[in-house]
């Protein structure tokens, strides 16, 4: 793999990741964890992995404000220029807009790969090919790629992509057009989903050529264009800070699938396989993780476990834990917060952290 | 309730309290703890609960040597000179016969209470009313004599004690002749036991004057009797503490249920009800623990539990802890070491804490 100069990353890392608390906080979100116990964090690991396509300096992150300080000292390479402070959370579009205008001064003929800062990928050649397979289609047409996962189970945590049947690209077959894209699904839609064949799992990682992406800004969000257009003479010089503390609040909070895919009539999707999940639940991030033989996720050298199954255990290094007759179950402690939580509930811990901050202040979550 | 000065207490002190594990260790056993977060110790309970009876210089502490700072730190109304220190366990008979020696060089008329230092009573007045009237039954006859404690349940983890139907005593209708001592019953037992009215639960409290007790050794156990009788020069001077020494080790491991009170012919009971438990287990614990409306006994300022019940949980007073679909089990976090057990295991924390001292070493136990 050779990288390429017109190649830049737009890393997404505004994410505030309430559903792997107390692991994850608001001032201490998801993708700057190592949730795997790598050795790496999220978004180190994104960053690294990215840099196999385009040079370092072409990777812009976009984040809140809050996080500055985080993204510079987890991703030392980067420097001020390219980590986009957001003043407040404006979802996806915005996001990308932004990004659009800072990449447009620099190189206007860029192809840019946006990626969230937080999934894992357990395949990262497969991953790297596919995307310089992606970037090479979007380059020469003006298609607005994403990548679509196989599904391997009835997920119903995930958006999923319908495809057609022709090929469209000579030089990479898995390259489809988009039927529909479909939101999240009830358990019976995703087991058709998945015995149909033609649906993929929503990566939300997007490849297109800079001017498409525009273009398609233009036609479907002129809006949103029209707010970080007049920044054009500000952007990468000292006045972009005060533009964008000024444009995002008169800005529309939408995600880039609701105002742009779901309505482009130019939009394709790469069908993928590269161990991919977003890692949006614990029991993702389970599945993920390497297991002892009654299916337990232990991070933590002086864990012991009796008659305990299926369980994530996350613990400070040399804390003593025992732990006896558990199944199923979220253990974890960070920063001296303890959470036990039944792994079917997870879907609760969004409420637990808003009745901690409520009942127990800010400074927990 | 006038003290008497010929009243002497002993209190057992020697216990490991390896069940309480991690809130007690072999460091700081369970004697040693406020186990129900009342802002006293239960030997701290115990030793003021015997001050209504005698003077607190008439109380004297068994121990072992290595808790003997702790008793004078956790008393400090006590003197050296009532700690009595074993440099090893041998069970109860030995443990009585040293203490026994000890107030006959004081006062040969004494009436003693021997008591645990573990055992919590929450009928504190009928506790007193009770031991009043067998000291002086034990002080009027040479009669050895237990609390015995009327059972509400068929509990298999108690021993047992059948008393006979005629009462003996006129001041006392309550003190009866013992006919049986039994070991721990299993369930069935135990439920036969509870049915018939005639069982009582053996308290391990006993209540004999000096005199009767030395001479009951004297003629069931005069091995043990003759090894202590030795010291009688030596005891309450320096030289007490090396004769213990050599003492100990060459001295036979055996209870005063088996060495005297199933042998002898003189053994009484008095049937009691003043709320007695020897917190035995973690469940003993939750059965006295006020609890929430879903059965938790909970100590700990921010603990926070969803969909939980029947648990007990003794968490560090300021650490936040979330729980969430618990039901009977135990959460106990002590000086950074947490045990997660269910309730119906807890017979297996001793063989835990044993795993703990041979893979994570002495320190954690």
């Amino acid at each position: 793999m050779k990288v390429n100069k017109d190649y830049y990353c737009v890393i997404m890392a505004g994410g505030i990741g309430a559903r792997f608390w107390p692991m994850s906080r608001s001032s201490h979100p998801k993708q700057f964890i190592d949730i795997l116990g790598t050795g790496e964090t999220l978004i180190q690991s994104t960053f690294k992995r990215l840099t196999t396509l385009c040079p370092p300096e072409n990777i812009l992150i976009v984040t809140n404000g809050i996080y500055k300080d985080l993204v510079m000292s987890q991703l030392p390479e980067v420097s001020e220029e390219q980590v986009l402070c957001e003043p407040m959370r404006r979802n996806t579009a915005p996001c990308i807009a932004y990004a659009n205008y800072k990449i447009y001064k620099q190189n206007p003929d860029a192809s840019v790969v946006v990626a969230p800062s937080d999934h894992i990928i357990l395949k990262e050649e497969g991953f790297i090919d596919t995307l310089d397979s992606a970037l090479k289609a979007a380059s020469e047409n003006d298609w607005l790629l994403t990548l679509g996962i196989k599904p391997s189970r009835p997920d119903t945590g995930y958006g999923y992509i319908q495809y057609l049947e022709e090929t469209v690209y000579p030089e990479d077959e898995l390259i489809r057009k988009v039927k529909t894209f479909t939101e999240k699904p009830n358990l019976e839609l995703a087991e058709t989903f998945l015995e149909s064949g033609d649906f993929l799992w929503n990566s939300g990682i997007f490849i297109w050529s800079l001017k498409s992406i525009m273009k398609s800004f233009r036609e479907n969000l002129p809006e949103v264009d029209e707010l970080f257009k007049k920044g054009i003479d500000v952007y990468n010089t000292p006045g972009e800070e005060s533009f964008i503390q000024e444009t995002y609040p008169v800005c529309k909070n939408i995600s880039i699938d609701y105002g742009i895919m779901e309505k482009a009539s130019n939009v394709y999707v790469r069908i993928s396989d590269f161990g991919w999940s977003d890692l949006g639940t614990w029991g993702s991030l389970h599945d993920i993780r390497d297991k002892d033989e009654q299916g337990n996720a232990i991070n933590g050298n002086n864990v012991m476990v009796y008659d305990t199954g299926d369980c994530i255990i996350n613990m400070p290094a040399d804390k003593l834990v025992v732990i006896n007759g558990l199944k199923d179950f979220i253990v974890v402690e960070e920063e001296g917060t303890l959470l036990i939580c039944r792994k079917s509930d997870e879907q609760q811990i969004r409420q637990i952290v808003n009745d901690v901050k409520i009942e127990k202040g800010e400074k927990y979550v």
